[in-house]
């Protein structure tokens, strides 16, 4: 969203690009947050984010931030329209990690001529970061830290700090031995709460939290939010020290992960961005694959109650409480299945010992199922009684319970299901967040029909 | 999850405890970190916690911290067992926003016995806290933070950190003015850059990012994501600082707000907590009102069937398509509902902005649909031509393209309210989360059915 500030500088922008007032968009600019441009960007005309480049370009550290923040696509597609030279300029600003995010997303071409342009070491250090896997630790870690010898005294510490002005994050020191294997961390602050001579080993923590660079984003996350950490430090197999991962890429990961979850529960999971701000195209190959599950699963439970026609024939009602078998099957199904999967993904749920979460959902269903196929029952019943549905078939008392007792089964048989399915992904390593998704509505509907007609016609034929 | 390393140390507390091995239990308990026994708790019995909290409790600060970690409902059982004075002690250890969140659910005889015994500084601290609304600013602050006047020295500043090692984040030093309001930020680094005598004004940071006390949790977290904060200070109306809201708590926020937004897609929102570990009882009263609006959707449903008995016996196997529209039309408008709602979340979609969004959803449906349609009118029509459905009332290809005109339609009516409803409910500021529920879902299989049934018997009889 725009917050009221956004609006008005987006505003002005637009107005003194407009009136070509060149002095004045300057004076904005010098002002704005990187954060906020790049918010803004998104809502700008093409030739006015070319005018606002032309203006801050020179400021490479600057334009860096915005583009780093801003939306990857957007960014992507105003460094296109550079030369390979002001490309590499640019994201030799950012950290390896941003950088190599935007890298990945050129051409081919346009990656390999950016690379050549780069300075030895950055190129290094960028291609180094495109070796480790897409979403772990060693990806998205920051490879610039402040690191120290055991043996250094506080005050050397405190040169070594004023030198090195460029390191990110300044939060921790981390100490790391001859061979760069890490050994102990520190405070800042506790710098000042010691003599100048004490030796850092004295004032650091030995036991320091650490993940390996092969780590998924996700344990990152979570070991950074356990531990309230602001940043966590990366080891490679031998404890050697890579990289760091800051508690503000925590944040970006969590709210990624948790929207990528939603979209999956919408079958409409794939490349977030496209979803969200991709053309009808796009959307449309993400999410037709999705709509087929559906399709198939309706076209089979067509061939479900035609291969219960004469139960059908005789008693004709039962066609009309097909909508709330599904509904009442499809509703608790995605609720055990929903409240199963985000369960394992805050680990609220252990999954080894998932036999609790499988019997409180079971009973959970069974007073559910009980409570709305009586209520069903008392209502055919009443409906049948007082004529306002005619049959004359079937007794009615009979009829009644039949109807009930089959919303009662298909909603036992959804929340099974829906429980079991999130569970048996896990153990088997998929992500058990595709089960909230059509894959599995489309199961329950169809399985819900058919325990419905088949109790049906077993009753009353 | 616990990892492998809690599962060893939950066995051996296990292990420890059973054979009464105080000496072990205290060495193991010695060595671990506070948010790992946390996390350990809600694996014990309860004669096993009471074990554990008789070896730890005369560390407050430990206990304090465990207690700060583990789930809410875990941390008040032990609590409640406790004496006022014992809790007062340990409520005391905690920040005044922690501790306020757990006094908060105490039964009401226990809090005012337990704010009877704290001191009068810390009560007043955690009664004032209490008097902001829930998950505001001013609720989940911290109220302890650095603050220096603008004349202080460099040296001075470092002298009165030094004093100062109780609170919490050393990250910012917050420069305020006589009558208490923010004027500047400075970085615990920036002391150690320059000369002992440099006045703090003349490093501080003037334009502070801030938030109000009144601002939602949500806003904070927004706020501190997109600025990359470690901290952000909180201000009352006239800018006077009030304390500070810490990264790590932004976390839990966002954590917490995905969940509860996945629990509304289930129809299974209200206490998080009580969903996902409480009794079945809990579970049932949450879930049953939603589980009631399906109910009556699929009564309303069978009513309107009722109303096109007449379509229906001239063609029965109309009834036999009924959940493929359900299924389509369901699918497809969870699909814009959630897209919608995260999208509002993430401010991926400007609410200011509607028109593309509902115009690309519309395009969107509107080629699957055209899909979908084509392609089960295409199924039918072979169906009936190779007489694998037989009726004879109705012309094959007229059947054909009505059976798939209904579900093209219904599908674009399950669009239009998954895409309208969230944006309708954000603008009369309703929580759009609650239109990815069964609420939702239900209207679309009311109207999906109502729209498929008009046009067959409109067009066929």
């Amino acid at each position: 969203m725009l917050g009221n500030k956004s609006r008005l500088l987006l505003q002005s922008i637009k107005t003194f690009v407009a009136r070509s007032s060149d002095q004045k968009l300057v004076k904005v600019l010098d002002k704005i947050h990187p954060a906020d441009l790049a918010l803004i960007l998104g809502h700008l005309k093409r030739s006015e984010v070319d005018k606002v480049f032309s203006l801050i370009k020179d400021n490479l550290e600057f334009t860096a931030e915005v583009l780093k923040e801003a939306q990857p696509d957007v960014s992507v597609e105003i460094l296109e329209n550079l030369s390979p030279k002001v490309i590499s300029l640019l994201l030799q600003e950012m950290y390896s990690d941003d950088a190599a995010q935007i890298l990945d997303r050129f051409p081919d071409e346009l990656r390999e001529a950016v690379l050549k342009e780069m300075e030895d070491i950055e190129q290094q250090e960028v291609e180094e970061r495109l070796d480790y896997q897409e979403e772990t630790a060693g990806r998205i870690m920051v490879p610039d830290f402040f690191a120290l010898h055991p043996e250094t005294t506080v005050k050397e510490a405190i040169k070594a700090l004023q030198k090195n002005k460029d390191v990110e994050i300044f939060y921790y020191i981390y100490v790391v031995s001859d061979e760069g294997r890490l050994v102990g961390v520190a405070s800042l602050r506790q710098l000042l709460l010691v003599s100048p001579d004490t030796l850092i080993r004295d004032i650091m923590e030995p036991e320091v939290i650490t993940i390996n660079t092969d780590a998924d984003q996700e344990d990152v996350a979570r070991k950074v939010a356990r531990y309230n950490l602001i940043a966590i430090p990366v080891v490679d197999d031998v404890g050697r020290m890579q990289g760091i991962v800051t508690v503000d890429d925590v944040i970006d990961i969590i709210k990624e992960e948790a929207t990528e979850d939603m979209l999956k529960m919408a079958g409409a999971h794939g490349d977030v961005d496209s979803v969200q701000s991709g053309s009808i195209l796009a959307n449309v190959k993400i999410r037709w694959p999705w709509l087929l599950a559906s399709w198939f699963g309706g076209m089979f439970a067509f061939y479900i109650t035609g291969q219960f026609e004469s139960a059908l024939e005789k008693v004709v009602i039962l066609a009309g409480f097909i909508p709330i078998v599904m509904g009442m099957g499809g509703n608790i199904g995605t609720q055990s299945s929903i409240l199963v999967v985000r369960g394992l993904a805050t680990r609220l749920i252990d999954p080894h010992d998932l036999w609790s979460v499988i019997s409180r959902e079971l009973r959970v269903a069974l007073s559910l199922g009980i409570l709305y196929g009586a209520l069903l029952t008392l209502a055919v019943f009443l409906l049948l009684k007082t004529g306002i549905i005619a049959q004359s078939e079937v007794h009615e008392t009979k009829l009644a319970l039949v109807i009930g007792l089959g919303v009662f089964s298909s909603m036992m048989v959804a929340a099974v299901i829906g429980t079991l399915c999130p569970i048996i992904l896990d153990r088997i390593h998929i992500d058990p967040a595709i089960a909230t998704g059509p894959l599995v509505t489309t199961s329950i509907d169809v399985f819900g029909i058919l325990v419905y007609f088949t109790i049906a016609s077993w009753l009353l034929l």
